[in-house]
């Protein structure tokens, strides 16, 4: 594995976007990812259902296998952006230890906490997810039977409860263009 | 996941060697490594060994272990080369199956097939597995207890016991010059 990659176009970075189920997450990646691709930048979005499809089809949503999951995300995304590719990862990643692994290994790590309130999250229940957690029916579900421990000092955080899709990636991409990484 | 990304500064491409395992594809890939970086170019090599310590942990050598590998590399190989990467993947990747999905998944895939007679291979015994294997300590492994189906058309053959090292990377540069890949 090439650790010394000195060749580099443009400089990379992982966009890490963290938060309950239902925040807006995917929602504001894929906003942004259209944004850049006009922009003609290099994005790769790694968002948790389509991971899911490739990456890590064998894992639940156990502990264990939250480490692993989020331990493969954080291993493409860091080959992804030290060869200048943006990269968008969306994932809940409720565990402050999982996120501030990812922060050591990948450069130009951006932490973006998608903080909406828990009562919103589940008012909206897009995938009737927190139904079937209130009901018993799945375990380890994030703010319910599980804790998301929320960032202390993230990049950024939106509050999407109060800011349209828009407001949200408008502040990332200027996060972005001050830091000198578009 | 964008799969529409037209702003590619480079040509990405895998070059994907197969072969028994001995035969010489992780040397001639870290050779081939170097070569690159020296010409400042940017590459990343996937290689069985460093692969599993990070994405394929939970993996053993069983068919459908093998099977769940090799998609997770495909799955990442594809993700760099179509940001300009030149993937170099070492695998022994004895199922046809496999290659032939990997080729179907990539832009520009190149398969080399580093082919060097089992006896050889077997004389060499580098991490002393094919010991083990002809004593019934490890099953499944290829060209003692589980097929090798070699490449019928592969874009290169490299005859390890026959040429060098450097020989063999020069092989491949030269290919991928002529194919403009670098």
């Amino acid at each position: 594995m090439n650790t010394y990659n000195n060749s580099i176009a443009n400089k990379g970075c992982v966009v890490w976007f963290t938060g309950l189920s239902g925040a807006g997450k995917t929602t504001i990646a894929q906003a942004l990812e259209q944004r850049l691709i006009k922009d003609k930048k290099q994005v790769e979005r790694l968002d948790g259902d389509v991971v899911r499809q490739s990456l890590t089809r064998d894992l639940g949503f156990s502990k264990e296998d939250r480490d692993t999951n989020i331990e493969r995300v954080t291993f493409v995304a860091k080959l992804l952006a030290r060869n200048g590719v943006l990269v968008l990862v969306s994932f809940i990643s409720p565990y402050k230890k999982h996120r501030e692994t990812a922060r050591m290994e990948v450069d130009n790590f951006i932490e973006v906490h998608v903080n909406c309130p828990l009562e919103e999250c589940e008012r909206r229940d897009v995938k009737g997810m927190y139904k079937k957690a209130r009901a018993g029916e799945i375990q380890n579900f994030t703010g319910i039977d599980d804790p998301y421990e929320a960032p202390e000092c993230p990049e950024l955080e939106l509050m999407t409860h109060k800011c349209s899709v828009d407001e949200c990636v408008e502040e990332i991409v200027g996060y972005l263009q001050k830091k000198k990484l578009i």
